[in-house]
């Protein structure tokens, strides 16, 4: 039975949540699809993740392999393909607890990397699970600075083969999944050298494992890297060589040849890795990023209309606390951003794909700015999505702590995505460098890519806002986040030019630079978000009042925006204090109206119980039940030795009943 | 041997650690005394905590109850007493991981709330551990609102006992600690019915497992939460009482009594209790809250001068991350914040001493002002430092993602400040109910506290700052941060005002303006902790380069805060754009000043390595060496029957070498 205080949530919703999530799942038969796999995948108790809390990180990774290999039976047993419409729902109704997630980057790099040759050889013996392979890159000292790599491979003419090495400790490989326990093979980047002279950064094959009885290979050290604040069920590995000989047909040679007599070939284009880069980067945003958001965002807004506490009005009984403003403001921005972010995929993930025609199409032109939005969003996503699900966390108090809410998990699982695939500040500053120079070239009167065009138009005016009901058009606050944005672009761009005609070396400028240049990346992606939600309302269909509830959260994800960072909108002018109590205003009314909606809201997202493992964010909303049920069954229930051993002789002299 | 990027920082100290890390001891005897403390604590296996990231919860509950245990044959043999000069480093050196807290929160309720009679029999059974003892106030349901908890106590003339009852699964006792597996005995707090008639909360001391076998008492239900987000060495418990029967003398009855014919007796002041629970509030902090942000700044801060990556000069090595401008503008502000947490944490203890002396005089006029400040205080350390902890393990990318740079645990367990002892933004709420009080009783001109009567005092002048190293006065800075905490409080009161003259009920009208003041009461605090930071840098002895490496603490610790959040200052024209662009290079330029001293700033703390337990914070920098050795001793890297179980069969067809 469903709690009375949830089930009343439901009865008012002002749009049909089935519309809802068909329009989140891009048409009504994928949402059947998605359905279908997620009810193959849940009625399967070898996928179980109940016990996932209790667990060890041995069991972990037991259970994450044990569902990997599971899984190859599944597929064959549904009828489901690596290209069918339902393959990108596995991983999802996963809730990505499997191993063997860089065995398909192994595979992807060959595909990419590799020789005619070698995809022939390594790819049918990939795809049989022959073997299984990990990808080996960052060292123990070396992350994003790729010609910063220690591994060395001298290739010896005498036998045709490239000797391996880790030369010192900061050189050992640090991280790669799949390569602590499971991998058999490898991908190894290292510094290659030919008579003793150094050709730069290029992978090799590298059998780490044998396959009869899977003990290291001569050379080979390697070991999990231990405990982490998540990825429990990845054994992350560390991986260390000392003279491994390789034959010189596993340096995958696409682009570049090694020759029997040494001769270094570099063929063909490699700014298609870039793009498989930057690809990666939008793809990771779903299942890694935005999932966990509108996790977190279901979990505490049920739980926010189940929980009540102290009294709102006096006589009454106690209020849920989603009816306090305070807890409407910290979780409705959360959930307005994860329709934002959903949207903003959408746009990315579209763009690229028209990117990887151009290229194909050998037309390389959208490659930098593409690579300048990739950088940008995933860090703006991340970061935004990390912190949201920690204020979902919070915002359910001390159950929210308990490992059986499920949000800690989400959290400290989406943390990572701060740091992996290109540390954040990083890519920003990567984002700024683009920005910089469409807004010189710009200036300049040279044409710059379509998404960066507005830095040309650099307005002087003021936002034309007369009353708070302005501030819930788009074009009022579309066009504000658009001068901010040209503001600190272009004064980050004088900063920069007058510290180099004052003397300051090019670079010592620009690290002089770098937090302001942040403040400008993020500030463009915020502006392109939030214009790209706007336009998204605007062509929705009018119908099953969906097209009014997203423009609500539009307005919402604009306003706390403007809310939560006033002083960019303040600083020039263009927005003054009258106008900011305005948005203040229209901001807090939003809130509450949004907030009537907020359950049917989440339950479009259509999370099932199993995929939230929550105690707290079930569908029937019985949270005291579940926690109390849930909790009885952990290993902390039973005996504890510590009695015997301790509390015993402690108590031991009193044993007489008080 | 030291790690010579690291050595090299303490080359260059622009001040003596020694004399620092006495000032924040509060003298060369307190230091003497703490480390003898540590050294007796560390030199002990018994307390060692080097496998403590590889542990189980059942592990850590287990090695948590032994070190208690072992603790009192510690003192005994070191002839530490619990009034001794020692005791306030014991916590500490055991960085909490150490069962029967809880006993002391026991005992202290029973010295607070009990007859003479009832301390006399309870207190020497509880000093020689005769029983163990828990404090069952939260229930499932309830938790901030102590009037909502639901535990009956339904008093028995007939038998003279009380009759205990948790009436549904909402009144569940939730949380309490050492009440899960260990304690044989607990503080209830139930509503307590005599003749049907409900006289509120009171305490009653209930048996809940044998002294014999530590079976559970009839009528009791317990046992452990299950897993947490941390504190996996504590066994928060539950607790379900069915007619659990107690003898009249168990009622705590210092202020009430149930005579033997039911009449109910109230006798003496209560408020003590309120002062009791503002004190805790304010003791948390220095163990529980900078102790954690202390540890994090050192790990990270050491970690950013080893770790190498990136060019920042072409042609050079890769330059130590700490040179980079946006790694300082995440981790030296945090630095500054520690050490103004620390002077404003003297103040509090300072003022609380003060409040007890005089309420020991029975003169209670200061408990208003002492709780709005514990309450604020509390909530803006524990967010400041929660949020400084996480800035510190993703400022240490990968690695500081790993258990074994220890971040993630402090994270986890310092997130829980922010819920713990009364959750923030009820809190911020309370002392933003003492500011509107006073705001109002000032703006009518009658006297208000101390730490308000700036509230009177409601200027509309401007910043005087004409140049950016006007910024780095303590006048300047401490006077914008006052405005702008009237600007909040005034504009708040006036908008409460508003909607209640507009018809809006009082209740309505103040759950319309929380957000709000809650920003008011932020801006309260942030102005009391500047300001005080300022006067102690100025009482500091001049010597030994101390009072000028405060100063730029301090300035930073004030410009990052409104740098951060400009549109405060910028709102009504305090302050111009022109001068947020100074704030904004001073605060930039105080970035690389500091720099130069973070690492002796961080040694002052004096943490031993054992304390920080991190393979990327111990006082030699060997980071790679320390975590390549750690993880090799990870459970992870035992034999996993995930091969022979999952691996094997999926590679057993692939004998040959490929």
């Amino acid at each position: 039975s469903v709690n009375p205080d949830l089930a009343s949530e439901r009865q008012t919703a002002s749009f049909s949540v089935e519309q809802l999530t068909a329009l989140l799942d891009g048409g009504a038969e994928q949402t059947r699809i998605r359905r279908a796999v997620v009810e193959a995948i849940e009625s399967d108790p070898v996928f179980s993740r109940e016990d996932q809390y209790f667990q060890t990180q041995n069991e972990r990774y037991e259970a994450a392999v044990r569902k990997a290999v599971h899984l190859q039976k599944k597929m064959h047993e549904m009828g489901w393909t690596e290209d069918g419409p339902e393959y990108k729902y596995i991983y999802r109704a996963l809730s990505g607890d499997v191993a063997f997630l860089l065995h398909r980057v192994f595979m992807r790099s060959i595909s990419v990397l590799g020789s005619d040759k070698q995809i022939a050889k390594w790819i049918p013996l990939a795809t049989q699970h022959k073997l299984i392979g990990s990808y080996a890159q960052t060292e123990l000292g070396h992350g994003t600075y790729l010609q910063g790599l220690e591994t060395t491979a001298v290739f010896d003419t005498a036998t045709q083969e490239f000797i391996l090495n880790t030369p010192k400790i900061s050189a050992m490989k640090w991280w790669p999944g799949d390569m602590g326990r499971s991998a058999t093979h490898t991908v190894v980047f290292a510094q290659l050298y030919i008579h003793g002279k150094c050709y730069g950064i290029h992978p090799f094959i590298v059998q780490i494992r044998s396959l009869q009885d899977h003990s290291l290979c001569p050379g080979i050290t390697a070991g999990d890297i231990g405990p982490k604040m998540n990825f429990e069920h990845i054994d992350n590995g560390y991986l260390l060589l000392k003279n491994v000989r390789v034959p010189r047909e596993n340096m995958l040679s696409k682009f570049c040849e090694v020759q029997p007599d040494g001769t270094y070939v570099r063929q063909g284009s490699q700014k298609i890795n870039y793009f498989t880069m930057t690809t990666v980067r939008i793809s990771l945003l779903s299942d890694e990023v935005l999932t966990p958001l509108m996790k977190a965002c279901t979990i505490a807004i049920r739980y926010s209309v189940v929980r009540r506490q102290s009294k709102l009005k006096p006589g009454e009984q106690e209020a849920k606390i989603l009816d306090y403003q305070t807890q409407q403001e910290k979780l409705l921005p959360q959930l307005a951003a994860a329709y934002a972010f959903h949207f903003i995929n959408d746009y990315l993930q579209e763009l690229f794909n028209r990117g990887y025609r151009e290229i194909q199409r050998k037309n390389f032109d959208m490659l930098p700015e593409l690579h300048a939005l990739s950088s940008g969003f995933k860090a703006m996503i991340t970061q935004h999505c990390t912190a949201g699900v920690e204020i979902c966390l919070r915002a359910c108090g001390g159950h929210g702590y308990s490992l059986l809410s499920g949000l800690p998990s989400l959290y400290t699982k989406i943390l990572a995505s701060c740091i992996y695939e290109g540390e954040n500040t990083i890519l920003l500053l990567q984002t700024a460098r683009f920005l910089i120079k469409c807004f010189m070239a710009a200036s300049a009167g040279q044409p710059v890519p379509p998404s960066v065009t507005y830095l040309a138009a650099v307005k002087h005016g003021k936002c034309p806002a007369k009353n708070k009901l302005d501030f819930l058009s788009p074009d009022i606050y579309t066009e504000a986040y658009q001068h901010v944005a040209v503001r600190l672009t272009s004064s980050t761009a004088a900063k920069l030019q007058d510290l180099i005609q004052s003397g300051v070396k090019k670079h010592d400028a620009w690290n002089q630079c770098t937090v302001q240049l942040v403040q400008a990346a993020k500030a463009h992606c915020h502006y392109i978000a939030v214009k790209n939600f706007a336009e998204t309302v605007e062509k929705l269909e009018t119908k099953a009042g969906i097209q009014k509830i997203m423009k609500h959260l539009c307005d919402l994800f604009a306003l706390h925006g403007i809310f939560s960072n006033t002083g960019a909108f303040l600083h020039d002018g263009y927005t003054s204090a009258a106008q900011m109590d305005m948005v203040t205003a229209s901001y807090l009314d939003l809130l509450a109206v949004i907030r009537k909606d907020a359950v049917p809201l989440v339950d479009a997202f259509d999370f099932t119980d199993q995929s939230l493992n929550s105690a707290l964010g079930s569908s029937d909303g019985q949270v005291y039940q579940r926690l109390y049920e849930w909790a009885q069954r952990s290993p902390t229930n039973q005996m504890s030795p510590a009695y015997e051993r301790y509390l015993k002789p402690l108590l031991h002299n009193t044993l007489s009943k008080l």
